[in-house]
């Protein structure tokens, strides 16, 4: 079988944490300049790695085996959270790299087709996800003209000035690959808490956001009475209170929710709120629950509205992403490799973060594999993984990659 | 007795209006060009008047009589909130100049003394009752050093701006008044819902104010479980929720309490905040209540310190106020007064605004009057009274004042 290069892996992975590095992190957001020289140093890389190297028009990396055969994709996103760790995408982007590397350098497997490849913006800097969900045809033109990242710079203008406007955009190919495989931190602390060193991924969550829009009537703080006041801040208060007594009842241990962003109006000491906004983001394994938690959410919406003098009116937040089991053969493969390498030190679960195999999910066969974060923390400068999971990772994910190719050969 | 020009007096809050003007409200901040054109406009009706005109460093604005005697000090502020109403304290302070000049037009009164007075920044653009803290001695240089306007703009700077640096402080003397008199409208709806008047204001309610700080752990929505959290958001709407819960069980039917200023950090739809604030303002007619308020307030959040992972700072809010009861003689003529004018059509009541007059009363017998609010709506351009309430109500805080300074002079 395919051995891995260790030291070349993790010297990569060091090249790319360079481009945007800041303390211990890496700022390397969607289309921003650093973000787009990195992906050209990645095409480099593939390039010698013996892959064609292609760029899109969102800056979509794939480096193209020339191998026959129905390929086996694998890999990640290289952008970056506004302040993001080191590893997070870029990790599952060179074990792309690295897995095509070693399996074109071992002659049992050399003649097996791996495409590596790195999507665009899977961290939401104009729309989460939007390089992998461009290539699966699931982005419109509309989304796309409305889309803009934080300074207020449209999607369109990013690409012009990325120099990339005379691009193609990579769409999926009707039954071109075999299948997709991802690697990533586990961004929680299962597997470190527990001294294991891979997860075998069941599926991903799926992500649905409500927008709750409140409005009263703005008054002055002092001569209102309560019982005169319509305050927007207060019917916030209940419904967030409610929806943290409810859900409860209906999560299981998998089940989060998260209200991230609260904003009252015109928020001044002295003035009765007028008007609020809570979004409610939730996540969980299947969609039965999830229809369980929205229906659960428009119930405590409703009540308040009933019962306070504020109208409360609920709105679907954008993008919602759909639980995804991931494959059962694939999962096998990678089970199997992780107990050859790792006896007793794996275990299977799912993941609680969105990732684009979710996209990929809906148009080939999917699955994911997790290595240790350090203290679960991710999202954050403090983000990181020991050397050695890393490098034995990757190893899983070649034995993983060649099994499953050399199965479809028969 | 002494009567108003009533045409007069609406022709000159008319004119008043016409500084900083927008649509049917006024933008006339504490230190603005437009405020400081407006009061020397105003320091010219002074002289008009017969009053010996003054502005002092903080542009407050004194017209001083020339009768001897204790005089009667009587106005309110001609600034504004950022989008505020036409009436608010230009009212009381037209009728300042109004009810000085009836008294000095009759013979039967024109030998009273009436000092006239429009104070900065009551809406706290800078600092709340900044004029007639100042006056009162009742600002520190420190505090004066720290205080800067919403675009940061720091006192210091704006009287420099103004021109109004070498401008002296007026400082209240010793003994110097018999008392102060103001009027306003009643920001609320008790007189207009029940077709009165006049409201003779007991007492103005105290104010404090509370921040309370809570810091949890930032982190990813998804990866993180619900036990895991520290989830700054949960904990803010807790103790928001248990506020609603128990105030109540200590207030009265004056008791009023706003969460108006909440924040949550980073404020992201997929980060579980590590930070939250909120402000809590709680206003009650005795400092008794406000003490108990207080030390609720302080339990809640130990028992959310307690009880979630998250940590709760109580911190004091600026500039609290006391709870001042008005002087007994002068509500007595001002009930006097009402009810000959207009028999059964007035009330007393509380404040449950804070006015200059709260500032006074520490110095000086103090005292005032509302008049109607249309729809109980202030602090908005939408703010409004009817012209005959306006005229009807400056006629009777002339009777008040003519009656004050009668009993004096024995």
């Amino acid at each position: 079988m395919p051995q891995i290069n260790r030291e070349r892996l993790l010297s990569d992975l060091k090249t790319l944490r360079t481009f945007g590095a800041m303390d211990n992190g890496v700022v390397r957001r969607a289309l921003s300049p650093v973000d787009v020289e990195a992906r050209k140093w990645l095409m480099q890389k593939y390039t010698e790695a013996g892959l064609d190297a292609e760029m899109d028009q969102l800056a979509n990396v794939i480096g193209r085996t020339k191998n026959p055969g129905k390929p086996l994709l694998i890999g990640s996103h290289s952008d970056t959270q506004p302040r993001g760790g080191w590893l997070d995408g870029a990790l599952g982007v060179i074990y792309g790299l690295e897995v095509a590397r070693a399996l074109g350098e071992d002659p049992t497997t050399k003649h097996l087709p791996v495409d590596a490849v790195s999507w665009q913006d899977e961290e939401s800097a104009f729309m989460s996800c939007m390089g992998s969900r461009s290539f699966c045809g699931m982005t419109t033109h509309e989304e796309e003209a409305a889309a803009s990242d934080d300074d207020g710079r449209p999607l369109f203008q990013a690409i012009e000035e990325a120099g990339l406007k005379d691009h193609p955009r990579f769409k999926c190919p009707d039954d071109h690959y075999h299948g997709y495989l991802e690697a990533h931190i586990e961004q929680g602390a299962f597997l470190v808490d527990a001294d294991e060193k891979i997860g075998v991924v069941t599926g991903i969550v799926g992500i649905r956001g409500l927008n709750i829009k409140i409005t009263g009537q703005q008054n002055h703080a002092g001569t209102t009475t309560m019982a005169r006041r319509a305050d927007a801040s207060t019917a916030l208060v209940e419904f967030a209170y409610k929806i943290h007594q409810e859900f409860p009842k209906l999560a299981n241990e998998a089940t989060v929710w998260t209200m991230g962003k609260m904003d009252v109006h015109p928020g001044a000491t002295s003035i009765v709120p007028g008007y609020a906004e809570v979004h409610l983001q939730f996540r969980d394994r299947t969609e039965d629950l999830l229809d369980a938690l929205e229906a659960k959410a428009m119930e405590v919406a409703e009540e308040v509205n009933g019962a306070s003098k504020c109208e409360l009116v609920v709105e679907q937040g954008r993008s919602p992403l759909r639980a995804s089991p991931m494959n059962d053969g694939f999962q096998g493969h990678i089970r199997d490799a992780a107990e050859a390498h790792h006896p007793g030190k794996w275990r299977s679960m799912p993941s609680a973060a969105a990732h684009d195999a979710q996209i990929l999910s809906s148009k080939m066969p999917s699955a994911m594999m997790f290595i240790p974060s350090l203290g679960g923390i991710s999202h954050d400068f403090a983000e990181d993984s020991r050397d050695e999971d890393i490098m034995d990772g990757g190893q899983v994910l070649a034995d993983a990659a060649a099994a499953i190719l050399l199965e479809a050969q028969g």
